[in-house]
């Protein structure tokens, strides 16, 4: 019935995935594969695109992507607009790889307060697509690696601030003392009360590269069990950017009294929790935004035409 | 002339010094070895002890060490005293390998206003040692892959509060998206204007986990050369902690305006310079501090006979 209009790309670091989209935005199937930039062999990226699409390759649908595809690293550098973004400024900033193969969407950036630049490659795409039916003027937030908090305004990212928290988390985990003593890595299921404790002391004033050397006090002091380090570590390190994100969203904006989650996986649900312990109110994105978000900027585009309304 | 009246060991985890002190504290000489307590094979410490000493093991002088020697991967361990912990306190806790080889200075621990616990093995030793001679209360920080920032009073350490500052930064060079870009690590020389920079941003109120970024982002933006990473994110840290350690100190104790550096090395310039920065007076201490403090133990313990006073 619904025929294939667009072929959308979510094109990050570490994997692909690859959506083919209908000429009103419905996704009618999706496929992924390791094949982020960094998987990518000799910078052919044109072996890795056909290698994700398969049979799609085949479709005559126009094409576009978005993430660290388009970095200095990528296939074709799209260079980052600046904030206050819309969708007219991502469709217009569009790279193109040669011979109409694909359409690349910019990335954007913003500086803060004292003029230090931030940086978002592929998020973009997502919150405009998750808040493309919802509100025009929301926070959200995007965990992740390296989380982004967002502030949208009338359709516009606004400005934005990235932590680093996932990546924190992580390396402090596989190569610090905190991880010499601490179970696996906390995982898909729900986090439990070591995970609470943990938040409960991020969302606390403190000095975080104080705070973190709880990790190997509480469990050499016997109040932590080895196995609970890392989701101790993971509420701390959630629970103080919840905190100091709140702190960023007054000083940019305003209101801070409820948030997007944008993300549907274990570590979305983390963040949900945590904004609930801080007395945000969480309202979860519906899965798909970067395709939605691809699809909006190709619309604008032209890429796609316009079904009516 | 002066004869060893005693054998001071500072054995950490990745190295081990030894002294010859007489019997007025006066540092004769000193040895030091690869031979931390993470270097020495099958735990046998005896040998160690015996190829960092060489000669000198044939002294008679009774020996004395501080440091992660005494915790439980240690040789023997010396439980925590509680603070405030004096000289008193550390005599009557030493720990001793059998056959008399070697006396241990326990470590010190203390709970947070929130009660999660924090310790140090070595740094006690070192700060009682280096205050012996001078102010009975006083603010001191001792930099580190763990910093400790101690509030002394009364001659006895009232409390403490460690920073994970020296390995949050090796980690992330190491480990981190941050050093991917960056130059080699900071080394010996003297700081350039990127450490300043980066300084000037850590004693700025500020959420570490997103001015960390700020390496990453200033570096692609090209406002900070990739050689001048290390340096910059060596400033941010040590600026954060200087900003936050004022904050605990004047919760704990007041009066933050001047702070002992325990070191004499490339690092501790680099927090003598954050302390001026942040207007707070630094008193650098007299080199030796861990001898001093070793020969004042055991002085305590009885094991070095007063020649007088």
């Amino acid at each position: 019935m619904s025929a294939t209009a667009l072929l959308a790309i979510d094109w990050g670091t570490s994997a692909a995935r690859a959506y083919r989209v209908d000429a009103d935005g419905a996704i009618l199937a999706e496929r992924s594969a390791p094949l982020g930039i960094q998987q990518v062999r000799d910078g052919d990226f044109g072996a890795a695109l056909a290698a994700l699409l398969g049979d799609w390759a085949a479709l005559r649908a126009p094409r576009i992507a978005c993430g660290m595809i388009g970095s200095r690293q990528g296939w074709v550098e799209a260079p980052y607009v600046d904030c206050p973004a819309d969708l007219d400024a991502l469709a217009g900033g569009l790279a193109h790889v040669p011979g109409r193969k694909l359409a690349i969407v910019p990335g954007v950036a913003c500086r803060d307060g004292v003029g230090i630049p931030d940086v978002m490659r592929g998020e973009e795409t997502q919150i405009l697509g998750a808040l493309g039916a919802g509100p025009r003027s929301a926070l959200a937030v995007l965990p992740g690696t390296h989380s982004k908090w967002v502030r949208v305004g009338a359709g516009r990212i606004e400005t934005f601030a990235t932590f680093m928290t996932g990546e924190l988390y992580a390396v402090l985990l596989a190569h610090s003392i905190l991880g010499r003593m601490a179970g696996v890595p906390a995982g898909e299921g729900t986090p439990g009360d070591a995970f609470a404790r943990g938040l409960l002391r991020g969302l606390e004033a403190g000095a975080l590269a104080h705070d973190l050397f709880g990790a190997r006090t509480l469990a050499l002091a016997g109040g932590l069990a080895p196995a609970d380090v890392p989701d101790w570590l993971s509420g701390l390190l959630i629970g103080r950017e919840v905190r100091d994100a709140r702190i960023w969203a007054a000083a940019n904006g305003g209101e801070a009294s409820r948030a997007w989650v944008i993300g549907n996986d274990a570590l979305a649900a983390r963040y949900a929790r945590a904004l609930g312990d801080a007395g945000i109110v969480a309202d979860t994105a519906p899965a798909g935004a970067a395709a939605r978000g691809l699809w909006a900027v190709a619309r604008k585009a032209g890429l796609v035409a316009s079904t009516g309304g």
